[in-house]
């Protein structure tokens, strides 16, 4: 089983809710606000040692830079603004007292950065390190960039620079510039804000542009033509833009009637393709079926 | 560092930010809906394989079960409707995917009968089991049932019968009624709701009488008067029903002009002491300062 098999199964033993916008399947849920007004926006991520950060090579304060910083992420990837966030920890066998303050000390710097506000947390122990950060926001009603509005014809576009957090971690803490871009990921926090009212579907690029294209495409019921251009972090090849993750920039859908700059604020965008008929979820690169690369946490064991 | 220290110090390390009615250190954060009306509730609680359940002991299905109904008992604790929750999991080495479903049918189950709809929530791998489930629910504006509000001479409360659901875990699952206790928390919504405009203090017993009392006189900044009478599981000792956890009962403080009935929709709330001037979170057990005992996840290993 993959991990769309195991969203699939659960949605099948959900019911929906009152106030339920949208569900599982998504990079948050949407909420309607219990007293009207903006939507909620909620998602939540794991940060084990060993799957999702190398505990030998983080410091504390970088890991819980991280563990915050990405689960920000799937704000960016709706559109919203950031509010407030809960960060369950399970400390490991090794995990020492010191670590796990400093550990929170980084977590609260993304969050004073990103301006979200702690206000909860469990804490227990287990063998290895474990996070779960739960990050709650908001977006103006009826505003949230999901996944699945991308038709065709519309324009495919990525934030930024891509592959640069594995290229960084595979060099290790003794480059700065790559590590940096692996320890500290910024997410698009401003950018998901402005593609409001013009992206028609937007994610945040966690498992890899090939898987998280894959899944665009499915949640929209449509196809992708990927030309052979990507935007390569310095020194990256295509195959690894093409197939790594954890770069948390954004890749967005607009019709061809919305002008995207080819940068916002400093930051590139890039026109990498266009939205196609064909079969569903099928993503064609330069022409030919493209194979789906990418991590997936159920089918690849760590 | 016992709990204690540890949410000290992240309340340290903490800003607050709009819409934050109160933050960390109740058993829910209490948040301003963005569009005014209720006010949010959300908490969050970590449920590992050999920490929180004996994965040889339980079925998936009643770990599922337990999960949920234990993270809304935080719900319950401070008089909320719960409305929706995210459950993370990371499967564990031995985690099986029939396992797993099976696991989240059980979490189907108790998020059914408690009203709660599942939205979200995260996949990974790891060594043991975790589970992480956020839940969030609403209470009417400014009506929550915080752990701070208690005053000397308020009447302390407990519901239902205590040390059941220890009594239970060690009497294993051959034993059907003291297991279903152990393994089927039932969270005090109902009640919590009633105690709104009542209780001037709340919670849930989580980690025994003994250690969450002497919190909630900790939150309040006062002691409290226990007599001798406990309202005990069958085959409970007075020690164990003073010392054990997980009951899930509410612990409640109400001043003496409000009348608590000896039973609510058939449930037993009974009287077990006074709070009292005098040294701050001092507990007096039949007069004499009484020994904290209890569970605390960070001081005492699994």
């Amino acid at each position: 089983m993959d991990e769309r098999a195991w969203v699939a199964a659960l949605r099948n033993m959900t019911r929906g809710g009152p106030g339920v916008i949208q569900g599982i399947g998504d990079d948050c849920a949407i909420l309607a606000s219990p007293g009207g007004g903006p939507d909620l926006l909620v998602s939540t991520d794991m940060f084990i040692e060993g799957v999702h950060f190398d505990f030998g090579k983080f410091t504390a304060r970088q890991a819980g830079y991280r563990a915050v910083a990405r689960a920000l992420s799937d704000i960016a990837a709706m559109g919203g603004e950031p509010r407030w966030h809960l960060i369950s920890t399970a400390w490991g066998v090794e995990t020492q007292e010191r670590w796990a303050l400093e550990f929170m000390r980084g977590a609260a710097e993304a969050a004073d950065e990103f301006q979200s506000a702690l206000v909860g947390g469990d804490t227990s122990r287990t063998n290895l390190f474990t996070c779960d950060v739960t990050v709650i926001g908001t977006v103006p009603h009826g505003e949230a960039l999901p996944r699945s509005g991308a038709k065709p014809g519309d324009g495919i576009y990525v934030s930024g620079l891509l592959g640069g957090s594995e290229y960084g971690r595979r060099k290790g803490p003794d480059f700065p510039a790559g590590w940096t871009r692996h320890a500290r990921p910024q997410p698009r926090l401003a950018l998901g804000q402005w593609l409001r009212g013009k992206a028609s579907a937007c994610m945040d690029l966690s498992d890899g542009l090939s898987l998280d294209l894959h899944r665009l495409c499915l949640a929209s019921g449509v196809a992708a033509e990927i030309g052979s251009k990507l935007p390569l972090w310095p020194g990256v090849t295509h195959a690894e833009a093409w197939r790594d993750g954890e770069d948390y920039e954004l890749l967005f859908t607009a019709p061809a009637a919305v002008e995207i700059p080819p940068s916002w604020e400093g930051l590139a965008l890039t026109r990498i393709g266009e939205i196609a008929t064909g079969p569903v979820s099928e993503v064609y690169l330069d022409g030919k079926p493209a194979r789906i690369a990418g991590y997936d946490h159920l089918a690849d064991r760590p």
